[in-house]
């Protein structure tokens, strides 16, 4: 943001990376001292881990928990590899159980279990817990720490209830309610508890509660506390029974990387799992070269329609001046109606069985945005070219708006249906896709025109 | 989500929209009885407003404000449009003041006026001071009823204090605290009030606070709220009085709104401003055909340049053939690199001023991917064409990944620097550039190794 508050900080952080690199390491600490934790976490992770690990040791105690705790998993991962085990251990066992589990997959299997090791054991099983649900799954990122309700009780025991976990529970403003054999059957806020009467029934304060089965998508789970503007959802397993609670906090977190993931797709390339200055090259290299390559093969596609038409083209060099604005133009189309779509799945506006409504819209949409750019483009290549090339730009306008589109809305759901992240599906193979029928309708319509 | 849960829904959706058209509205009515209020909200944003304002209007009273609230501030205005004047005006002043001056916007300025009349006087109040800063500002989304604390009163004081608000104020659980002067001096938490003695004084509780000032965007504010996983952030004026405060709810929708327009502008369309299935198709044609034409009449460029080199290309057909995969390889780098310093960027992991550090690195990660497809493209290219050809293919895909990367890293930065979108300037941009800039050098690369 640009205001007077962060102009201050962006200066002082420039001097203690400078400094960094010095001997006098009071001058940092010094300087480190009035920055909030979210200042020093954007500083920490702007430096090498060498570096991050010289500066994160100069934090006061308490205050290098809370900064720990707010890095992103892959940099606590470098941190804990530059740092001293015992920092490590004494970080570790401070951290919440979700927030551990995450930190562990990135360790080596030998430093997380020398970790786990370390733990008091109440810690050790909470961590254990949450280990023991699959990757990717809401399980993984709730935390087991949930203050529950019996739904009999009254609002004052539900108060007294609440006062012993003040400190230990992951939130106590969202309390599930749950009946003797622990289904969950209610949600209540405390706010309602505090206005309520001392003997009020907890089972007349609840609402209804909204859930998520633990095994499901941390994404699903963290997009559904977010649609519902909720500030915790109750996990349940199975059985129906309570085992965890996902706060909007870490909601928060899961979606923030979903979004990363999502926007890094649409663009062919894999999310970097660090912040883009704490990213080797190497990784950026990495994140990306796969899908460059997958991209080029496809692309050889159009080499060999090309070498086809190439008689064609020896006749009328001119035709392969347009080849670029034309594949250009489909490649756009069918990256803007797949970019579209991608987020209305990921909000869930649209459903992948929306498949035939989603098509006639872009077939249309295709049609409209097809007419008007063919007309502009024979009226242009007309005027500079002839009415027949004007004729066979416009035509192939009109043709390769509308398969852009129509291909453009409908991969996404095609790659939910099939399972795989809809923002790979859609915009890098549809310009393979694209480019190559583009160029053969191109072609046939130029030699159709033509005469050739 | 693909749960049990949803799958039923599902088939209910579909039989409402059926039934909607038919004439019995009893069986609709009872149809949307056991549904939740998103689910509800879901299938109405599926629907055009007639059907629509025919389903809302079967709602019972209450059930109708929670849904209307949760709808985009478009389809709201959509629904006014389609509702009678006493129905919306039973709505309109349930509402909180923000959603109202949201929703008015939306809205034909009669409507709005008429809408502000019929609220009683202290309502009409908070919705004037949010409607009176700026739009996309802060002040336009927070909540003006926040809870104050007095830093000198004492813990049992604020308690009281806090019974009293618990049915109007927007948040109870994050309490802004404030001196004589109404000036915020701290923050302090619902549950450390809890668990603290009687006596302790409001300042002894309270921890330093975070805050943002009314004129901030609001996209940043809820940045700023997300990242430091704060449940409310505090909104001072500029002489630092506590005027409002923006709750995690809030956030959370204005960053879904900021995330679907990021989303949108890298593929070069304008957002959606309703759910994709209440977006009428020609909304949907007008978000992209603007952005459609000035990327086609940028792509003209490339026809002048390939006009510039007809001569080459009518020596050697054969160089035509390389076009696409050429500048779609180019292309590919520019938009990877422009959405992961975009994403950082927005994220705040990048800064304007990191433009030359962001330059370097990209220039590595550049002439790394263009060595690694440059070899790949040489080796195939001469197996098949020729060691000549296999040169000009090598060394052409060498320059233009580092051309590519590197613009595509830096002209996010620069977008920003000129205040435009980041999301506008990088991505759409960069395919005309490369485009253009690549044939320019394939063909001087091909006239030097080829001696045209």
């Amino acid at each position: 943001m640009d205001t007077q508050r962060t102009i201050p900080f962006e200066r002082v952080s420039d001097a203690i990376e400078r400094d960094l690199a010095g001997t006098d390491v009071a001058v940092v600490a010094e300087a480190l001292e009035p920055l909030s934790t979210s200042q020093v976490v954007q500083l920490l992770e702007r430096l090498d881990p060498r570096r991050m690990a010289l500066a994160y040791r100069l934090l006061p105690k308490r205050r290098a928990v809370a900064v720990f705790e707010r890095l992103d998993a892959a940099v606590q991962g470098d941190l804990v590899g530059a740092l001293q085990d015992e920092d490590v251990a004494a970080v570790f066992g401070q951290m919440e159980p979700a927030d551990r589990a995450v930190l562990l997959d990135e360790l080596p299997a030998s430093v997380a279990s020398r970790l786990m090791q370390g733990l008091p054991r109440g810690e050790r099983e909470l961590t254990a817990v949450v280990l023991g649900y699959p990757e990717r799954s809401i399980g993984r990122r709730m935390s087991p720490e949930v203050v529950s309700l019996q739904a009999d009780s009254t609002a004052s025991q539900a108060m007294e209830r609440i006062r012993t976990r003040l400190v230990d529970a992951e939130t106590v403003y969202t309390l599930p309610v749950v009946d003797q054999g622990r289904c969950l059957v209610g949600i209540a806020d405390l706010r309602d508890l505090m206005a309520a009467d001392d003997q009020a029934p907890i089972s007349e304060l609840m609402a209804e509660p909204i859930w998520v089965t633990v095994t499901e998508s941390a994404e699903g789970a963290a997009r559904l506390c977010a649609d519902m503007r909720l500030l915790a959802l109750p996990v349940v397993d199975a059985e129906s029974r309570l085992v965890g609670i996902l706060t909007v906090d870490d909601a928060l977190a899961i979606l923030e990387e979903a979004d990363s993931e999502d926007q890094a797709r649409i663009s062919g390339s894999e999310p970097l799992r660090r912040p883009y200055l704490a990213t080797p090259v190497r990784s950026i290299v990495r994140s990306r070269v796969v899908w460059l390559l997958v991209l080029a093969i496809g692309a050889t596609l159009t080499v060999q329609v090309l070498e086809v038409f190439e008689d064609t083209l020896a006749q009328m060099v001119v035709l392969s001046v347009f080849v670029p604005l034309l594949i250009g133009t489909g490649g756009n189309t069918g990256n803007q109606a797949a970019t579209t779509v991608t987020r209305a799945l990921a909000l869930g506006d649209v459903r992948p069985r929306d498949v035939l409504r989603v098509a006639l819209r872009e077939v249309r949409v295709g049609i409209t945005l097809g007419v008007l750019l063919g007309v502009l483009g024979f009226l242009v290549a007309s005027a500079f070219y002839g009415m027949q090339i004007g004729a066979v730009i416009g035509l192939t306008l009109l043709n390769i708006c509308t398969l852009a589109a129509t291909l453009g809305g409908v991969m996404p759901l095609i790659g939910r249906l099939l399972k795989v992240d809809p923002a790979v599906f859609a915009n890098p193979f549809i310009t393979t896709i694209v480019d190559a029928t583009g160029l053969i309708i191109y072609f046939l319509i130029a030699r159709a025109v033509l005469g050739l």
